[in-house]
């Protein structure tokens, strides 16, 4: 079998086996529908309460302070639509972006180079007839962690809930819900199922949340729907093994990185490195000069190399990037950018082959590139 | 080990073996981010393109009328949010009628003691205000199947789109997407996984209805969030399968289905049947006198035999079902009531399991029932 190197965990990542192997009773024997009242059904409910608990626990909330949702997305949107009044960063997800867009109101605070936050203009936006503030906890293309408990200690002063979208994030940063009114995260960012995720509201903010699922009351009436409890208890179990794991993983992930980093610096030429000096773990976002992404991920894919150029969710709309405007790149800046993200299931040896491949694939496309050779 | 004599498929289905045979590889072997460049996530486009097909097929749609959702609740709340005027149903399931509830203009029709809607009334109430209409092609508990030609031929004199809710129906009574505008379904129903359903809606009609989650624009735009796929995959297994069988299958189970309906009422005193003629295949809702339907399920569960009391969705509410008030029933009529749904793994032996169980439960009940003996 040809090699396959991923480096695209902050696309989606592979389903841990232990993940799996809990998930599975849940689809052909413990099948039960969790709002029936015969053992099959309570079964199923305790499934979810125990996943609940593993989630809760994560970020140090309460379990009744967990809903859980399909996703990211839902969970964004969710929070998103309760509010008229949004002050949120030009440098979201467009689960967050696009959902301000349709607000009554909503503003945008800019970000400095590494993408960090403008504390100043924050305070300066941040007004009486803000309802809401929504900042993510890690940008998912240049992989910036905001400084979130400053961000939030400004929120607090005006008594303005503060959500942060931390899909990127959880499993792989220590969270704590003293930091945040209401989180975002899924599933498949962490060796989890896709199609499953949840959302943290703070018990004193859970009366401002309007449900977006109606129906039959489930999630306590936040989020109707029969719950996915395969995904619900896959979920749990992912949140658990990321957090047994946490600092272990995130050393051996960022020496990678780094050496990964270090060794792209100095072979290739004309070369850069977007993002925050905070960057999540296993995140590294390099700008070549006088490339074209696309190419550069396809060539890449022909030696079995999955990377990313913009992010997932965008990369099909062959627009530059709004991160990478914020952070201030032209567009024929951004689109000679690669975002590597490793993940657990890497090695030494993946980096190796990286480090071995990619110089090739930027020489042999420059080499074809007329604007490099402008 | 205990038996079990699972009958309540209604509430939810086991996943098929062969199903989860199919989804399987989608979890950790070809995992990818279906909106990446790379091979690996076009695998999963492609996946999720062949689900589309068959789902599709069913219903005599086009792939591009078939959007994935995170399952039947999602599906009837994307379509319901769309419009500020709709005209539905008495019978609905509470993911319709409540998100009915919340629109600027909303009307219901009554049905008579079979479940059927009044289509006089309906004609009366189908005014020019109306933007859309929502009627269930067939009952979560009462089992009742609509004329839903009949209803579609009457909106289409006034120009105006019938959404059907097909979660019961969809994979178990041949539906074609001529006899409606809209559609919901759901995985796992049928066999398919939780967390998972589709909504069709016929191309001409797609500029009316606003995305519910708002991000990464897959879906057409219609339905943002990285695709579950895995649980799409799933789903199109599903259908594929229960198309097949579908024709013999029906005749099996409601031969099952009439052999405990005559035998029950035969052996069982003041009992009555709740619901049309023309009825789901598995579905029998009996009503018995002098009993509470809760003590019912949890004596059947002694004996390992699953079933429900109103819908599964709100059998904890220990409210009487709105179903049963719409047909006619006074409370105290509702709560002795009992719903079996069979369904394809369900054998003779289990029938006639229930045939023996059920009436010495209904007994014994009886005898400890004040109201009974009044």
């Amino acid at each position: 079998m040809k090699r396959l190197v991923y480096l695209d965990n902050s696309a989606t990542t592979p389903l841990d086996k232990e993940v799996f192997e809990a998930m599975r009773p849940y689809f052909s024997d413990k099948f039960g529908n969790a709002s029936t009242l015969y053992r099959l059904g309570l079964e199923s409910r305790k499934a979810i309460e125990d996943a609940r608990e593993k989630v809760a626990r994560a970020i140090n909330a309460n379990p009744d302070e967990i809903y859980f949702t399909s996703g990211g997305t839902e969970s964004n949107n969710l929070i998103i639509k309760s509010f008229d009044s949004v002050l949120t960063s030009s440098i979201e997800h467009p689960a967050v972006l696009n959902t301000c867009r349709l607000r009554k109101n909503w503003e945008i605070v800019n970000v400095d180079k590494k993408g960090y936050i403008d504390l100043e203009e924050f305070k300066r936006k941040l007004t009486s007839k803000t309802e809401l503030v929504s900042i993510m906890h890690s940008n998912n293309e240049i992989g910036t962690i905001q400084q979130i408990s400053k961000i939030h200690k400004i929120c607090q002063e005006k008594n303005i809930p503060l959500h942060t979208d931390a899909v990127q994030s959880f499993g792989k940063i220590k969270l704590d819900c003293k930091d945040f009114e209401m989180l975002s995260l899924s599933a498949h960012k962490i060796y989890g199922p896709k199609g499953v995720g949840a959302v943290y509201i703070k018990n004193s903010e859970k009366n401002k949340i309007k449900a977006l699922l109606i129906g039959g009351g489930q999630e306590q009436g936040m989020r109707s729907g029969t719950e996915n409890v395969p995904g619900i208890v896959g979920l749990g179990k992912a949140t658990e093994i990321a957090l047994k794991n946490m600092n272990k993983e995130n050393l051996r992930i960022s020496k990678l990185r780094d050496q990964l980093k270090k060794k792209i610096l100095n072979d290739i030429k004309n070369c850069w490195v977007n993002g925050g000096d905070e960057r999540l773990p296993g995140n590294i976002h390099f700008r070549f000069k006088g490339l074209e992404g696309e190419a550069l991920i396809l060539m890449l894919d022909e030696y079995g190399i999955c990377a990313s150029t913009g992010s997932a969710c965008s990369s099909k709309l062959l627009k530059s990037s709004h991160v990478l405007s914020a952070i201030g790149l032209k567009p024929e800046e951004s689109h000679g950018s690669l975002r590597i993200t490793v993940g657990k299931q890497n090695t030494k040896d993946d980096i190796d082959y990286v480090c071995k491949i990619l110089p090739k694939v930027v020489e042999r496309l420059r080499s074809i590139s007329s604007e490099y050779r402008r």
